[in-house]
């Protein structure tokens, strides 16, 4: 016969704190509290094996209920009550899964009173309110968790109740009254068909196939689905002795955390609310008191209580959150677990922990949850503020920001002049919107992916983004933004707008932030240690030399991507591409290309000496050439006179160089092939720059990267011509510096015939952000119409853009590794795709068996820490 | 000591015809000839081994010389003539690499003749006019061939000396003429340098080290890199006595075909030419005469012609193509090769030969070029014209069309209504031209690649079409067409142009065409013998019942795609569209679909009863919503007032439906999951149409097709949606009919978890258009920009919307169709791309494991050979 129900008490316990899958949380908690001897109300858990055979026969398992009589005489015999006797015995029965889950049934409290039993618990206590008022509030409880009768018919007899005595707090409703109550809620069991067993076992047998029918109710069964918790599982019941914190001022109830869950500091941290039931500070009818209420009034008690927290934070070996209650002067715990907490007070803790020789640093490493962290690096709003969202979109640079709306980018730039915070809000953004994005707190648009220019770029920058918020109707022509489904709710030009790019929401007016705080020491020590155990090397994306030297600071180890394209849009040098364009001849072309050769030199020579000693790699030019000129025909004429050309002839380039799919079309690579004379230009700014600064001293390491390639055909003839014009340079500057040559993994075709292209690159780095869109065939651009819809309905798990899908782009990123090292085994091979900052698929990368990672300047300390987790996980499974 | 002189002659022929590695085409001809008895003039040649020995050691390998010498003692044995003496043994040097290759070294005439040996010639012939007309010519072709001086420079003394002499034609210059000719050429070897070397064994030499040479010009290594010939081959050198049909009237030359090359008629072919040498037909001077010429004249030699003919015919099992010479009345045989022919003649002869039994069905079947047999379904250019194309594109659909430009589909609607023939040409084509290219006789578009919306339609109703021709600037404000880097060249509609879908040219003007020829006997004979062969099914993709029935009478063994969407562009049915698009609510989208339904229906219908019997594949909606909605605002506000809502609206839903890289956006399954009242509508039209026509008697095989499905949770959804639907049309109609549920695998990932996609889905149908696109990152509308290039410089062996790419795109065929059909053994697997109709792909397919594929009803026929070539294939590899 199976052991279905574990007993624990004063002397007695069954169960431990690590049989978490057969107690639940809740009871294991509850017996191993039991059995290092804090003091808890005695009672018995369950199993959740006796659930999972609940629903695999339809009904209790056998032995069940002969094994709760038994446990229940065994109460009676520890506390002196007898179950449906005098003086009565009463239980709380709460359901207790597993993995801690929300949308099953909570609790019942007072199980066990009936007609009889209310009086005897009334002449036990020799408190006759306080025993109608427990009956009461059961048959609410029981009626609404047990019963399925709507708890609204109660509150509204109890509210009545309220007005015909006159009073106004519950507390004021005498004994009369309650009985009264206590008829008309009977009579609600009564209209709504469903009668009330007086007998306690009835109450008890219900009670507990109500927990176990509750696992299958459609919010849990949704939560599990979500959360990626089987079915199988089941739930534990734990049926615990009543103690009441509700029995006069010598009584009641409180929350305490072993130490300070915002900030992290070694402090007990706990409320206090006398005279009450643990439901009443759930409720907010009062309002707790800070501990040194307990303190004062109990100075033996409270130190009781601080004793036990820190055996049990001693025992536990984390930070703790435990729910107490005080019984005429009797301490009692009723439930123990891992307290929540911010993410300073997650590293904070963590690292303290370390120093108190309680874990050792792998195991604080491996506590930090390295989502979490980024909270660290953002303004978050306020998680007090609990106002409705007007719209939501994708979450795609995390924080919060709070600013006035400005609806183009020069109205932004105005506007921050002026000194206004501002929140840049567009259907899109594009390359021209960016000094407008840098003057914003934040960035909204109506369209667009995790992965779009908008996200990319504000990831960049560091500033919290919302993007694809499809519901927003931007009206240029009035200024202002409709909102689909929200009809009449309109925001101007100039109001408050707040949005948080953590979870997608969008607020209308001010909402209260908190700041960021990402350099305490702690931190840095965290950090420090997650360097010694990773395998993985951490580089960050940057463009300019002030991105390089902040991402050196965040302890970037080399620039894993530069793109030179970002370097042309600014003043005078998009002439000069622009004039290059419309060139005609390959001559024309180089003439225009000249032109730009002094910039992009002079930008190289800043990333390389900001990263003195680490590698550099720099890409060649990536995106279609219609992105760099205008589209309206006033700005194609104000070029046309620019450069002395017709303006026909400004449009039909434009027009000939139009895409219906231009991340499908002629960039990267193939635009390399046709106008070899940009590769030549670019290669020779780079290769010119790292001459010169090597003779400054500078320590080289230079990368060049070819973009898009498909076929390794494409980039032999690229590499070719990069190492003739690698000739030249050293030639005329008669000196040589090393260099190598590679290539971006981001196609398909790229990953499959990886060991043909090994033979030609010296290194590999996989666009994981073209590589999913070209995976999925998903434009990351486009994906707002339907992928927000997947990732809610559970058809992908996560946004694939913001966490790599290891299944199938995961597959092509392990073939072209392997493959890749097949060919060439000191193959280097790393990602620069906008998962490099994600600590998932950082681990999928570590085991994957990459040799770095690139991303963000922000988020390389995140990066690093995943790395030095993933070394870890790596180690333990 | 290696043999790397292999002589034949009456009494000694060391080589055979299977000797072609070693002999060259060329030798192995000759020696086989010699060896059965044809009468050829003695020679001998020199090994392609002989010619990569030279290569690795810079020189005439050991013994070489010694070979050669010993030959040539040998042939002035077996004709009594003296090489450099008297009578002079004079021959001709020729290359011949084992496969025939243009742009190497010809031919040197006449070698052995100098200052003495031309006057014994004179006096053995008792023709000192032909002797030192044969010095000339040997000056002339010794020094353009083998020394490098410039042709030119002999043509224009020989033109000088016609003038000074007062004649006409070369043969009308006297011997005295000739003599000072000879003076002047050898002055102009002096000129460049050169001495002219009057040692006939220099002259050997010199010519024998020009063929090997001449293998490594540019030319050559351009021709075998483009054709995937290796370089180590080597040419062989065939040394041959000469004989001259320039002796006089009893001697002459000519050429003659064993069959007739264009209609494969069993006649022999041939021209004749008196008196002349076989340059001289080559160089058009005289026009040679039919060959009953020589039958009236010598009519034994004629008889002696037909009757070698005939015994090399039998000998070699193929049409052949042969050069003889007549000197003084005897016949001698200079070549012999398979002979070059149309498709008609191709197939006509394979077939006859089975018929006369020469050879087997199989090997009938493997000696016809699929590639050429597209031929026969689409009128061709005259292959005699050679006018230059003013511009080229990407050849999408072949076959020639001819017809006056019309710059708007609705201009070509008009003119043809007038009776004009007409080609359209546009930017691009959109559904909305569909009217108007079904009015034209082909299509051409300056943008688009070979799966862009105008090569896909044109395909499908079989008409020849070019697309991205880059080039073109279409005004179609003026109604011109200007042509980049033609400055002046203007074509203005109305005026003639003439398209060349199988090469891509496009020229102005009226070209002449020939007419198709399809369903002759022996091609009909021909396919029946490949549906014996072949194991892959080959279906239609059909989206009318007309089509339907088409490619039914072609042999189609059923629709392998019917794409749904074509059939909402049809009259009211797009109004029914535009209301599901503009609709705020479920049910509003159903209520416009209601009314699409009967349409759909009676589709579906004729579809499935034109294919009683045979499997009918139906894709639920695929392309994205904004293609259905006008993009002009006056036809918006047209729509706005039809549908009674305001033009804001339908503005705004243009707008959100806007999509950057529509390719990989809002469409396919995705559509499917977030309308499913879209698919709801689509299963149940197909789920009615089943019932009703199975009630009818037919015999229904009905699949149901997912597309773009990049995830198995997607198909899944979709499949519970269409089972659902299946259910209650079911009951209402109170009868089943099977059908299947499968997916398009046109995305990477679904290539790549293909094993768990083949839990849910019965079939699969790759989508190789869009899985090439996703595959290379090459939007099939954009690649016209760079894939041209691509393919010109071999950085692609093929346009692979064209022809499969087996390296990247078909692995992630074979992979896919190995893990689905590890999942579900009897997953049914095919093809429904622009591949299924390529033959090298359908090869592919066939052993990649897949059990059919579908192609446009006009290729199916091809398709049904090239699967029957397909198991022959790969019996004997």
């Amino acid at each position: 016969m199976a052991q279905w129900v574990y007993l624990y008490g004063p002397d007695r316990v069954d169960g431990r704190g690590d049989m978490k899958d057969l107690l639940g949380g809740k009871g294991a908690g509850l017996h191993e509290m039991a059995r290092i001897g804090i003091p808890v109300p005695p009672g018995f858990t369950i199993t959740t094996q006796a659930c999972t055979a609940y629903f695999r026969t339809g009904g209790f398992p056998e032995g069940l209920e002969d094994q709760v009589r038994e446990a229940v005489r065994i109460l009676e015999g520890w506390t002196g009550k007898r179950f449906g006797g005098d003086p009565p015995l009463l239980v709380s029965v709460r359901s207790g899964a597993p993995i801690s889950m929300p949308g099953m049934m909570d609790t019942v409290l007072n199980l066990g009173l009936n007609d009889q039993t209310v009086e005897a618990l009334a002449k036990a206590t020799d408190n006759p309110r306080f025993a109608w008022d427990s009956y009461r509030r059961f048959l609410e409880m029981f009626g609404d968790v047990v019963m399925g009768i709507p708890r609204q018919r109660f509150e509204t007899l109890l509210e009545q109740a309220k007005e015909t005595a006159g009073v106004q707090a519950d507390a004021d409703l005498d004994t009369a009254h309650l009985q009264k109550l206590v008829e008309a809620f009977k009579q609600v069991y009564a209209e709504e068909g469903k009668a009330f067993p007086q007998d306690p076992w009835e109450q008890l047998w219900a009670a507990i196939r109500a927990v176990f029918d509750s696992w299958n109710n459609p919010r849990a069964i949704a939560y599990r689905k979500i959360h990626d918790i089987p079915d199988h599982l089941g739930t534990a019941v734990n049926v615990v002795t009543m103690v009441f914190g509700n029995m006069g001022e010598d009584s009641g109830t409180g929350v305490a955390f072993t130490r300070n869950p915002a900030t992290g500091e070694k402090e007990l941290y706990a409320e206090y609310l006398p005279n009450a039931q643990g439901e009443d500070v759930v409720a907010g009818i009062r309002t707790p008191l800070k501990i040194d209420a307990l303190r004062e009034r109990f100075p033996e008690i409270y130190e009781e209580l601080v004793r036990h927290a820190a055996t049990l934070e001693e025992h536990y070996r984390d930070m703790l959150d435990l729910e107490f209650t005080v019984e005429r002067g009797k301490l009692y715990f009723l439930q123990v677990r891992v307290g929540k907490r911010t993410a300073r007070a997650m590293v904070k803790i963590a690292v303290d922990f370390v120093h108190e020789g309680k874990i050792s640093r792998e195991e604080a490493l491996l506590r930090v949850d390295p989502y979490k962290v980024e909270e660290l690096f953002h303004p978050m709003l306020d998680p007090a503020y609990d106002g409705e969202p007007v719209a939501s979109g994708i979450p795609a640079s995390p924080g919060a920001a709070v600013g006035k709306i400005a609806l183009d980018a020069q109205t932004a730039q105005k506007m921050r002049e002026q000194g206004e915070r501002v929140v840049l809000v567009r259907p899109e953004t594009s390359p021209d919107d960016i000094r407008g994005m840098a003057a914003s707190e934040g960035i909204l648009t109506a369209r667009g992916g995790a992965t779009s220019h908008a996200a990319v770029v504000s990831r960049g920058m560091g500033k919290p983004c919302v993007v694809g918020a499809e519901d927003l109707v931007i009206d240029e022509a009035v200024r202002e933004i409709r909102i689909r489904g929200r009809d009449g709710l309109v925001l101007r030009e100039g109001d408050w707008i707040s949005i948080d790019g953590t979870t997608g929401k969008i607020f209308a007016g001010q909402v209260p932030t908190l700041p960021p705080s990402p350099d305490f020491p702690e931190f840095v020590e965290l950090l420090s240690w997650a360097d010694e155990f990773r395998r993985l090397r951490v580089r960050a994306n940057a463009d300019t030399p002030e991105d390089a030297r902040r991402a050196r600071d965040f302890g970037a180890e080399g620039i894993g991507l530069a793109r030179t394209e970002h370097m042309f849009f600014e003043g005078e040098r998009i002439y000069a591409m622009q004039e290059m364009i419309l060139a005609d001849t390959p001559e024309a072309r180089r003439k225009a290309l000249a032109k730009l050769l002094p910039y992009q030199k002079e930008d190289f020579k800043g990333l390389l000496r900001a990263m003195d000693g680490l590698p550099v790699t720099i890409r060649t030019l990536d995106p279609p050439l219609h992105e760099f000129l205008p589209k309206e025909p006033e700005a194609q004429k104000a070029l046309a006179e620019r450069l002395g050309v017709p303006v026909e002839k400004v449009a039909e380039r434009v027009e000939a160089l139009k895409e219906l799919n231009p991340m499908l079309g002629f960039r990267g690579v193939r635009l390399g092939l046709l106008y070899p004379e940009i590769t030549e230009m670019q290669a020779r700014a780079m290769l010119e720059a790292a001459c010169e600064v090597q003779a400054e001293g500078v320590d080289v390491h230079l990368e060049i990267m070819i973009p898009l390639v498909s076929t390794a055909e494409e980039l032999r003839r690229q590499r070719a011509l990069v190492e003739e014009v690698a000739e030249r340079v050293f030639q005329e500057k008669g000196v040589r510096v090393p260099f190598k040559v590679g290539t971006m993994i981001e196609i398909p075709r790229a990953a499959l015939t990886a060991d043909e292209i090994a033979r030609v690159a010296e290194f590999f780095s996989f666009g994981t952000n073209d590589l999913t869109q070209t995976t999925f065939g998903f434009s990351r651009d486009d994906v707002g119409k339907f992928l927000p819809y997947y990732v809610e309905q559970g058809i992908l798990p996560h946004d694939p853009f913001q966490r790599l899908d290891a299944r199938g782009v995961g597959q092509l990123v392990a073939m072209a590794t392997e493959r890749g090292k097949a060919t060439r085994p000191d193959l280097k091979v790393g990602i620069c795709g906008e998962h490099g900052g994600d600590p998932d698929s950082v681990l999928f990368f570590h085991r994957a068996g990459l040799d770095y990672v690139s991303c963000s300047p922000f988020r390389v300390p995140v990066a690093r820490l995943a790395a030095g987790r993933a070394a870890l996980l790596d180690r333990t499974t």
